[in-house]
């Protein structure tokens, strides 16, 4: 049975501290009201988000691509915590329960949606996408059934990381990484791990990092790299064309040119880091070779298994965190984020000073 | 039981006519042994060979992309004729079948051939690119399973067709064209208007097409576009992003460009036209709209496919002949491919003067 | 901008005529108060509902395996109409739009929805399957994106018998059916005809069905079968085993088990028709031949399809409608349906004695 | 350069040992000439082969379905060794290469291996099937393409094993294991606990074993089962119907009944086990659920796959045997193998008393 009301587990307080971005360079941590769930709606106490360059490239920018922030926004969207209120038509039995949100909701009644691909859905309203507020919040609703539940054993940090891992799965999905793939993967930053990670537990069997950094290139062989390639001295178009997927995560042309020349005829790639609008491809290769080239662009569906892949242990989450920081930090926290030397960081806005 | 020597139906001459490139614009029509089929092969008396913009290219320049005419060559690849004598190995009941021959060998041996993409065969032997003889000729061997049979109703110029249709029905599946898709094709040549007889043979609903020539465009509309664009004052660009396929048959980067921004998200697009190597694409869009941009290099496991939707009427060959020449006439036949009046013309090797 | 309120075209009277089933053999047509569209919901003035299999099935028996008509129902699914009113939520612009009615409509929130599965919706709310009343009714109401538009050549017969093609559209789907197909069909009623139309659309070049009855099987011939059977003389085990797919709408169990012998190696079968719930398959052939056998349940995201398909012409509803009666008469529908005279009978609720 | 004649890297025998099945239980080990490579093939010296069901089947039964022993043939077709001699085309670096032997060898020229799927070949030639011969033999010869190279880190058991890994990998990839699968596996003998092995190094998060044998769903625990069922007691339709694929592996009618009840709607269900010919399904489930049924025969294109898992350690294929016996032992090999204390059993041919 469903219920009709909004059901709460404890005291809720009336006001929480939120961070919002305001322009460019101006941040401010400060307060709001605690949202109520709306129908198939629950509430939910967030426990850690991480920083993505997403944020990162609002906060300097105030802007991705056609994504302008016209009014003050909430950042972040890599979140897990805990069901503190259900709203009307869910579950009381969900009150309490671990989740790692899926931060964009689609319309479910488009084309894209009823066919099974809600990352291309027209209406989709996603977490820190403007006008759509974050996760940067001691609180936020969510619907239901894009709050997945977690195992205990997985910490709030790895909930929210479920957010990156998506996207991995999606790339590694679209170039059909399987069994026995040999995957080159161009930028070594957490997407480039995270695909490193998922295509090592899909059966991978050869997985080829190229950066430009050498702090990321010795990540990538402590996550299992069998080859790193410092992209600075070194150009993936030497390597013999004979992998059969290229997943690029660095959004630098150059990667992007070269990389396609190390795929094998009838290899497939998929552009996952975002850079230029448009620039020059080796469009005969890609004709000659009969390659697939494809964007990818989030995810759908990658919940369940990115849950199941970590709570049995094929890729590790925790160890992918450099530092942890509280809400009113989180400025510092979106300032260090592009370091090198950092994998991912995350805010905790229940962490009070 | 297949037998072990060399069995023919009838009387074959000891030399034949043959139509041979030497160096750009040096054409000459002279005589050759017959070729003697080996085992598993069949040696087919050639009746109809179409004029490939491929023969035109190598005729007018020697080369294409990496392959160079070093040695005097046969040109043709677009064949059809009767089997008059088979190698050891081969059924003699197939004497006297008529046939399409599949103008490309490939080893049978690598993974490609034996994953099914033999198309993608390193070692792949295809009539008329260098070093391999073509088809203007009076009789070609060929492999046993690369000569498919045809019912009597085709018309020799159709089985020779099979050829190009082979290619417009792999391009065709690459983008999956199905029920009710919405098509967009740039180009108009034979390859063009091949793509839209098969989109329309495979239940698409909405076919469009653009060229730069109005004679191009006014047989699409006969072949049955919904609608043709004049790509020299019209962009494909400003239509309404929702196509589900854009098969690109010009080989013009401005078409490729335009094209793309006419896909809905999720899109397939598939470069059929050989053009410039390295040219920009919209990789932005690419990317937000998830699109999957594909080369198409030639065909595989098509040609029984192809057989059957022209024998059922569900394609139509016959009508895109302009005009038929005799082998001593071939190069007349070269020098008048290129005429935007002209769809495709014919060699006939056993029509003599 | 969609608006907030109910917004009408009409008048809509306060009550309606509907034909409702108490019980087996039961059938009463009564009035019933005139629903009101609710949040993304429409109001369809229902002109045409075609009589299925399942009506006559709950008509005859009460049930169908587990469902059971517990509470009075009214029957009815294959149904077009027009839009007279729309609820909150949905474009007023789409009153007086011409529509078929999809008639089940899912959750939307469970993996099966979000997976572009949403016939397999656990929760799913079908038309006339109990507990949730059908079509036989002058005012039906459906979320507005169910609602499919239809263009004003399409009449409300074929925009109703848009369902019935839908599980055709699904079945050949599911076996793969393109071009130069060969496909065997049991079962020559309205579902096998579709599948027939379904599968010449698509490219099929080879299409034999099998039934028990002459006049269904002189039909099979009419819409374009290649060959056809007499099921009571002539076994589907008997024909050369090189069909690519099999499609078994009979529901008979030998139909299903000479079927299977009948095709090739790697080829692909579903059941569609619904028959006994165990009987025993050629397992060991399945095997050897590495045989795919599917179920067939209904449809997802076919609508638009089947409306693009039935709008070039490339399949023809119109013809399938042998009787059309009135509500009032719509006893007696159900009484004839069965006959092997008839392929499709129609209720039209709007005509009035 | 390939060469033209045949290259040996050693003293090869005139003559060798082999093990020769004459009739049920008449089992010989005699002396045969030792093969010369043909075009295109390959000298093996095996060093280990692999006692798979379908040798000990032969041995006591002379037959397995339509295949007869009618004439003596030397069993085994699990094998693993050295090249030793090239026949001409091949490569002549290949002397001393180590190998896993793929013992089937398709016509490479009908529908079925042009498209990829030779493993549906009518023409197939596959080791210790009537009337080809098989591996129990101190030399064999086969196509260079199917000898796969192996890294020298592998045993030739391992190599040998390459045979039931490569079953297991096709069975794996029918159903679509993937990424956070849910796996039901009946059987767990070699072919169970291979697809046990193949399906976690595929990211499969959840696989159940049942099994009669106490021994082997030890075993299945040991290889990561993360539940297994005692088949005499518990029954896989009392578990929840939540599995994404079943792997059929016993050929135990009830193990295939019972289990398609515990697969979700929509979900894949393999039959990799060989038993009755005929019996019943619960057809009903599998339309309702819309399920999906497949034959599983051998494999095609795995060998690569499956060298590369193991080399990497993501299989283990050495931990499986159970003992090694000369090939004067053979015998004794056979009579032991079906004792469900023994995994695999090996036959050395190089081991000589």
């Amino acid at each position: 049975m469903t219920q009709v009301g909004v059901v709460t587990d404890r005291e809720i307080p009336r006001n929480m501290r939120v961070g919002v971005l305001y322009e460019p360079k101006v941040f401010r941590v400060e307060d709001r009201e605690v949202p109520e769930p709306g129908p198939n709606e629950v509430l939910v106490k967030v426990g850690s988000v991480g920083i993505c360059g997403s944020d990162v490239h609002y906060y300097e920018h105030g802007r991705i691509a056609n994504h302008v922030v016209r009014a003050p926004m909430i950042l972040g969207h890599e979140a897990g915590g805990r069901i503190v209120s259900v709203g009307p038509g869910v579950e009381p039995a969900r009150l309490g329960e671990r989740v790692a949100i899926e931060p964009g909701v689609p319309c479910r009644r488009c084309h894209q949606c009823k066919e099974g691909r809600y990352n291309l859905c027209a209406e989709m309203r996603f977490f820190a996408t403007p006008p759509v507020d974050g996760a940067f919040a001691e609180y936020v609703t969510i619907a239901a059934d894009f709050a997945h539940p977690v195992p205990d054993s997985m910490s709030d940090d790895a909930a929210g990381l479920m957010e990156p891992l998506s996207v991995a799965l999606w790339a590694c999905g679209r170039v059909h990484v399987g069994p026995g793939s040999r995957v080159l993967i161009s930028g070594a930053g957490p997407i480039g791990l995270l695909n490193l990670q998922v295509a090592r537990a899909l059966g991978a069997t050869e997985v080829v990092l190229s950066d430009v950094s050498p702090e990321r290139l010795e990540a990538a062989v402590r996550y299992g790299a069998q080859q790193v390639l410092d992209a600075r001295t070194e150009s993936t178009a030497d390597l013999d064309p004979e992998f059969d997927s290229f997943i690029e995560c660095s959004g630098a042309e150059e990667a992007v040119r070269q990389g396609i020349h190390a795929v094998r005829a009838g290899g497939r790639i998929t552009l996952v880091g975002m850079g230029a609008d448009d620039f020059a491809l080796p469009v005969g290769v890609i004709q000659i070779r009969e390659m697939t080239v494809m964007g990818s662009c989030r995810y759908a569906n990658t919940y369940p298994t990115g849950i199941a892949l970590a709570a049995r242990g094929l890729v590790d989450l925790d160890s992918m965190v450099s530092a942890r920081f509280g809400l009113e930090d989180a400025e510092e926290a979106l300032n260090r984020s592009g370091n090198p030397n950092v994998l991912k960081l995350i805010v905790r806005p229940g962490d009070m000073p």
